[in-house]
């Protein structure tokens, strides 16, 4: 048995289990401190060990970020420079491994959901994988030769310039950018410019999915063109909106304009651009891959 | 001893050496039908066989594109589907395996040039690491996780959609997208909006310098985003534009305004965005180091 934790900005989800179809306890509180929230994570941890009689492995951490991730660095498993209050400079790693003792494997909530989606998901048997989410914010992470994409940092996808909709006027809410794909297609920006919920769009939303899937398309062909991709797996709030993923793919067919010489980019790109096989639980089962992960090593 | 190549679609250069600093016989000739070349290319190596006294040990060729790179296709090792009249579905792979005998690696001009370069270059010790080429066309390669990147095809830079600069009303040249980024900065797009060769600007250099490192930077940024690099190598002829690296960082930095919390993103760009360490040997050297691989497999 293992534990996973998606850690994200806004609240935290726990569970054990050993895989996908075993997949238990799976509980979530929201986001305070750092020192409670780790507490709660912890605690939930020990109460599954206690219940089930056995003690976890390992833990893995699928963490909002930004995160050091270099192995090397004196700050491997920080938290690093996040507006979120209080989190700058949590030790999340650390304090896990002293309070239960076990590896503990950690990414990026996105590399977590593209390892797991890798292993369990959309990606089986693909390489690389890449798995976006579209929420509050705009992120990726990604497999590339069997393992995940770290580097300077880690991808951070959602603050690439796009070339605006023609017919979009609003000027972007994304604090360092103003108009990058965060500012202008991410769910704030989504509730600033239509100044309602995507579920209350009603007859706006033949024009907000067209602009949306206009945004998020280019993202897909810069993927493509720069990761080649072997398969995108589109996860988060914004990509349930109806109609938005269809029009997505067409979008992306139409920008490539035949360039990319695969059926993927052509006839295939319904089974190229899809929604996670994991449907929401490709966060937490990033946690418990990561988990699984740091045992192996 | 190795013999490599560097397949170019106006010019195969090709040489024998063991490394960088044991280089010989490097010799080009123009690309005409594949029959002529390809023979061309075997007869120079039997040629430099004999007077070394020596067979070659392997053959390493980057390749101008598209190519096949997965190993278990049918079609590995061939040139795709290129616009380059004769080429398309030429067996590289088997006609030198044939001819020689001997292990030959394979893979295309940038990716060549990537792992020369981190093996040798501007990129040694880091990974992922980008080489980037902006000559008659745009294109990248890049090693990720000790690996090239290769995945659907292999990455395709140079027709991602860019924001136009404000002042570029040039409608742009690539016959697939008009305004991609290999149709507003490429070496054709830049002839054909001023009107003459880039040696010749004159009084347009600065306004020419500032449109070409607006879109360079932006594909710069993208790399960024999404790849993560520890370092971008920006080579092929265009990139000597007077002027124009340091006006790329100086944008590059400007786009992503203090988002990429790492020094190589701010106070450290100019060791991050740089010219190829190995000059203009990076595409044969590439072949050599692609033939290196080939043996050690």
């Amino acid at each position: 048995m293992m534990a996973s934790i998606e850690a994200g900005g806004t609240k935290f989800v726990c569970a054990v289990g050993t895989g996908p179809h075993d997949l238990r306890a799976v509980t979530s509180f929201p986001t305070t401190t750092p020192d409670e929230t780790l507490a709660q994570a912890i605690a939930f941890v020990r109460e599954q060990e206690e219940l089930a009689g056995q003690s976890v492995s390992a833990l893995g951490v699928a963490c909002f970020g930004p995160v050091d991730l270099r192995t090397d660095s004196p700050t491997f498993g920080h938290i690093t420079s996040t507006p979120k209050p209080g989190w700058g400079g949590t030790d999340v790693v650390g304090t896990f491994r002293q309070a239960l003792g076990v590896p503990v494997g950690f990414d990026t909530d996105v590399n977590g959901a593209a390892l797991a989606e890798s292993r369990w998901g959309a990606g089986q048997g693909l390489d690389p994988v890449v798995y976006v989410t579209v929420g509050t914010g705009i992120g990726a992470g990604a497999l590339v030769n069997r393992q995940l994409l770290h580097g300077l940092l880690h991808p951070e996808v959602g603050h690439v310039l796009v070339r605006r909709h023609p017919e979009d006027t609003f000027e972007g809410v994304c604090p360092y950018h103003g108009d990058c794909l965060e500012g202008l297609a991410a769910g704030p920006a989504l509730q600033a410019r239509w100044q309602r919920r995507p579920a209350d769009l009603g007859p706006l939303r033949d024009q907000a999915v067209a602009m949306e899937s206009w945004y998020l398309a280019q993202l897909a062909t810069m993927l493509m063109y720069l990761l080649s991709p072997e398969r995108i797996v589109f996860g988060g709030g914004v990509t349930k909106l109806p109609g938005l993923l269809p029009a997505l793919r067409k979008d992306a067919v139409s920008i490539v304009n035949g360039y990319i010489d695969a059926p993927a980019a052509t006839t295939d790109i319904d089974s190229y651009i899809v929604p996670p096989g994991l449907g929401d639980q490709a966060g937490i089962l990033g946690g418990l891959a990561l988990a699984q992960r740091a045992v192996s090593r």
